[in-house]
């Protein structure tokens, strides 16, 4: 039986995603880690089975969706047998055994994608299904407000939403509710929730939406900054604040500063810089780094 | 102006792929080396015009097709803006800077997968992308012949021969007769013709499409490979003599030859070994020698 999985530290597009694609492809959805907050909401609501937790497929045929990172993706991957890859991310350095299928298209989401594969493949959705994609497309594309959020991703919220009698607008707030609840963490968690290694900047970057102040949580998270910047050995640990109401990001920076100060023009103060209209560490925090630092 | 092209060593199908591709995305095709005769004689026929050579693309919005690998591509490719990868090979090291189309499938030809975006995309194909299309499948799938040739390559070649008045197995032996002159050509041209660099084995594999015996070149061959195995620092070097009306290959091999030995678990004599119904180097010739590397 083939795995179809998503990056580690799951989000709900990289679960949701590997559930839909494993319906279409007869195979079994299973995750890589602990299922955030906003996820286990939506499994909830739609009264989905969490998938099984997998840890090394080294040998096993598998389906990769919503990443194409080998730091990102399952231990053993490059002892796996790829056969497909769905994503919306940049080309990363994943590489195949053998001819494959790979579908990457510049959306928001990957969901979006695994919803026009079903209309493509004339396969009906259930309501279950329908509900996971539309969550996944919310979630990923903060409710079509990031960067990286496209026409194509909204319609298809849109219809999927009317078929489920849902409003993309309001299930999108009770999806942020539900993620952003982050007085029942600690600050590591809260890095950890979100966080991907970098290696062309040897940068860590991590990210939590936010829906009001979270100023007192600031020093405590530093300090576990300045941890995992040893513990991994790299050159600096970013984390993103976004608040997603102001549609605004504040950027924590720990350890070197130079690259981040170089690349968003501006001075690190208080280990911290303010960044409007931010939303997006794929396509906002993540391409000025790499271009500043070959530049 | 975006640039398509294919990989260095241009084939039929690399060349009548980017053309076509091109086309459809109101791009320029362009190529990375020397065309082969047996493509010149397919521009020729179709009245078609050569691509332009091209070297570097730094900086460059680019198309790639025919491959993923860096060291089959442009110079420059790293710091290239990658917008869209089409290709049927297995996935390579090429990492793009941003978000990004990929289309790979598991075909014997990219030019399938071209046929078919013209048919998704309602794009009504001209004579000429007809002729290069139906060219470049049988030309990259060795008449249906070769072990990645699938179902949908044979019927979409089949359309478009219908579509052109063309027979497959006749225009396609015409392919093969310009393709296989071989003795207007020096061993070095022969070698470099069709040539790869594999890095996961350290070895370079070259081959050539016969229809007659070239026992007369061997040892011409086995001089020039054993000066390219030192010019490019590679374990071995590997040259595939595929009889493509026998159906089988003769694989001369210069330097290491034990791990051809167990990944074919025969003997290597007089730098050479037999392999029966063996056509593909994709398929048949680089998986087994990975395979017998890892274990």
């Amino acid at each position: 039986m083939k795995y179809v999985f998503g990056h580690k530290n799951p989000d709900t597009d990289t679960i949701c995603s590997a559930i839909a694609l494993a319906e279409l492809r007869n195979s079994k959805p299973v995750r890589l880690g602990e299922l955030n907050p906003e996820t286990k909401f939506v499994l909830e609501y739609f009264q989905v089975q969490e998938p099984e937790l997998v840890e090394d497929v080294s040998d096993k045929d598998v389906i990769v969706v919503d990443h194409t990172e080998t730091k990102q993706s399952a231990d053993g991957i490059e002892k796996a047998n790829i056969v497909e890859i769905v994503d919306h991310h940049k080309l990363g350095d994943i590489q195949s055994k053998d001819q494959l299928y790979v579908r990457i298209e510049p959306v928001g989401s990957t969901a979006t994608i695994i919803a026009k594969m079903f209309k493509e493949n004339n396969k009906e959705l259930t309501e279950k299904t329908a509900g996971l994609l539309f969550s996944a497309i919310l979630s990923d594309t903060v409710i079509f407000k990031s960067a990286t959020s496209t026409k194509e991703d909204k319609e298809i919220a849109e219809e999927l939403g009317r078929r489920l009698g849902l409003d993309p607008m309001e299930f999108g707030m009770q999806l942020k509710k539900a993620k952003s609840d982050i007085s029942s963490k600690t600050d590591r968690e809260l890095i950890e929730s979100d966080m991907k290694v970098f290696d062309s900047i040897n940068t860590i970057v991590g990210q939590i939406e936010v829906v009001d102040d979270v100023s007192d949580r600031k020093q405590g998270l530093l300090e576990e900054m300045e941890k995992i910047k040893q513990e991994k050995n790299v050159d600096r640990v970013l984390m993103m604040l976004t608040n997603i109401i102001k549609e605004d990001t504040e950027l924590l920076v720990v350890g070197d500063k130079e690259l981040v100060e170089k690349a968003f023009k501006t001075t690190v103060e208080n280990n911290s810089i303010y960044l409007k209209d931010v939303m997006s560490r794929k396509k906002q925090i993540i391409p000025p780094l790499e271009n500043a630092n070959v530049s």
